[in-house]
């Protein structure tokens, strides 16, 4: 085996809000510790943003995915040009992509399974403008071992949380929230909790043509429905067994257009129930399969959510009273490049191949090498 | 620079027309010389099979496209299962995929290129299924240095080719026609002639329910109306000048329809002059774009078009007759599997980071190491 060495890794990643790409020169050592040299927020151009939305609702001809592909792998190589700029070449680029399907259900066609998800920005796109090896498509090669394809950062927070030595919930609240489980005594595991920000910034976006509830100051405006908070808690995907994942596909527009029938009539009231929402169904989730288990010492935030202190409250509120709650902040990792990180350590474990999933948390069949390396 | 040994490698290739996949053993040496050891067919199974159709036609949703990568990625990994069981493992597979779009134009927005190619058939599925390392998605590695995507075969024609030292056109007829220009003189370049066996195949499906004209029968039952012909020949494709490549996208059953609105009426008419045809383009693309630049000696036809002897009685006829006409078969290459062979070459040179593109046949910007490898 090649004796590993520290490497220069941008990791990149843009989440399911699709705000922007994040792109984070980290310096990965051989005890797999990461540290973020710079982080930075890329905005996709708009009409290129505009055409991943309508991907997303279903409205893209097969040749719109196919120009975007390319389109958002070149977003993603400039995204690293600026780091690239001040920083000179990194080692290696690990590339999440821009997820724009994720269908892990098992479906069969003609006795074959149709698992499946779909990442888009093209490495050799990447890798050609930049000039640098690329590593992509995580994912997929989890569900080729027959897993979810998610949650990938569970791997991560393994590496960098176990040392605490305490029982710690390590929870990422991006557009979709999921958590990881990581104890003395028991395997890491993880899953996907259910929505994060994202019906949140739907229904800011609808309402108050804000992409985000800034500091929480919507829902703090609102009051909490406890009715309607009661019916949106019903959904069946808080009451599956872990592993579990979903994404945008589930919690669509759709779905949350026909979650608002019941909804009450001020639209601050609104925010202020689904942000209790995200809130309680993580919570939820640890009462259903996780407490009963495992005695938590901790849970640490991460992601977007984490700078929403309204939605921090209503967790700290929900959660037992015993459990201290913390930010990725606490441990020296920033809470909005935390994925950036956790796929710049992906890559260095792809490109040393180190086995990088853990079947625990995504379902796999057996511990493998995840992703692909263009030159 | 690592010593090149002698691989075994499976190529896999799924063309336009999409019957089968396509699955050849193949000892690939050091000289870059390539031996067919065992080539097979694998059918898709129907299901599989209606849905690429129906992506063909524009029909399928993001879902459809992210489920059938997954799907036929299997296909692929159980056609190289077959040949996995009598040979065993190979040292790498090589795939082409399934091209699913292919989008060369220089369309733009924001200011980024929409040039674009699409290729499916999951690596990641076919190594975890076999065990074998994967090189995959060559064509998106070209279109990302500047070039068209294709054609790739090129490259294998010169490698296998040049050493006859004389001017030689390497003709292949699968769905679309591509010719590689092959001279003492001059750097080889290549590009598509125009259709191959799509626009015969439509019309033979469509009007006799058969997938091809097997050994040309229905053609040789028709007279070709000059009229027509004359009509098809107009296009503004076949005036083009190279670098070009086509697809399925242009010449698309809506074309067909369209084109056949003025044909004559009886059925096996029109099958003999859509024969004519593809003969008559590969021919005049000749006159018009090589024939006053390079004294050409010979014309290879490989591909399925070269066991149409009607296809091949056409082009014997348009062709100067000085020029000798044979197939690759007569030099030791199959026909069927060239495009197999050729892929296990372009997947020999990625594993060893030998540049593989053209950029004098594909237009790209330089010399290029074309792939991804999925472990």
């Amino acid at each position: 085996m090649e004796e590993l060495e520290t490497k220069r890794i941008i990791g990149l990643m843009s989440g399911t809000s699709c705000d922007s790409i994040d792109a984070g020169l980290c310096e990965v050592y051989p005890d797999l510790s990461c540290k973020l040299i710079r982080g930075i927020n890329y905005k996709y151009p708009p009409h290129i943003r505009a055409k991943i939305f309508q991907i997303f609702r279903g409205e893209a001809s097969i040749k719109d995915i196919c120009q975007m592909n390319f389109a958002i792998g070149k977003c993603f190589a400039d995204a690293c040009k600026i780091l690239i700029e001040e920083f000179g070449k990194p080692d290696l680029i690990s590339s999440h992509g821009q997820t724009i399907f994720h269908a892990p259900q098992n479906e069969k066609l003609d006795g074959i399974s149709l698992k499946s998800t779909l990442q888009i920005g093209e490495s050799s796109v990447i890798s050609k403008e930049t000039g640098c090896p690329v590593v992509s498509n995580f994912r997929e090669s989890d569900i080729a071992a027959g897993g979810e394809g998610a949650p990938l950062v569970c791997f991560a927070d393994e590496k960098w949380f176990k040392p605490l030595k305490k029982n710690v919930l390590v929870q990422n609240i991006g557009g979709i929230s999921n958590v990881t489980v990581i104890s003395g005594e028991h395997t890491t595991f993880g899953f996907d909790t259910g929505p994060g920000n994202m019906i949140i910034d739907y229904c800011t976006q609808k309402f108050f043509s804000k992409p985000y509830d800034e500091d929480g100051k919507l829902a703090r405006e609102g009051i909490v429905s406890d009715s309607w908070l009661d019916i949106l808690m019903q959904d069946e995907y808080y009451l599956k067994n872990p592993p579990k994942t979903t994404g945008r596909e589930y919690f669509s527009p759709r779905y949350i257009e026909n979650a608002l029938k019941l909804a009450p009539e001020n639209p601050k009231d609104i925010i202020a129930t689904v942000t209790a929402l995200t809130a309680k169904t993580i919570v939820k989730a640890y009462e259903s399969f996780i407490f009963p288990e495992i005695d938590i010492d901790e849970v640490i935030i991460g992601g977007g959510g984490a700078y929403n202190p309204e939605l921090m409250k209503f967790i700290r509120y929900y959660l037992p009273k015993h459990i201290e709650l913390k930010t990725h902040e606490d441990y020296g990792i920033s809470n909005n490049f935390k994925e950036v990180m956790a796929f710049a350590l992906l890559g260095y474990c792809t490109y040393y191949s180190i086995p990088n999933n853990l079947p625990e948390c995504t379902g796999a069949n057996y511990r493998t090498v995840l992703g692909k390396l263009t030159y």
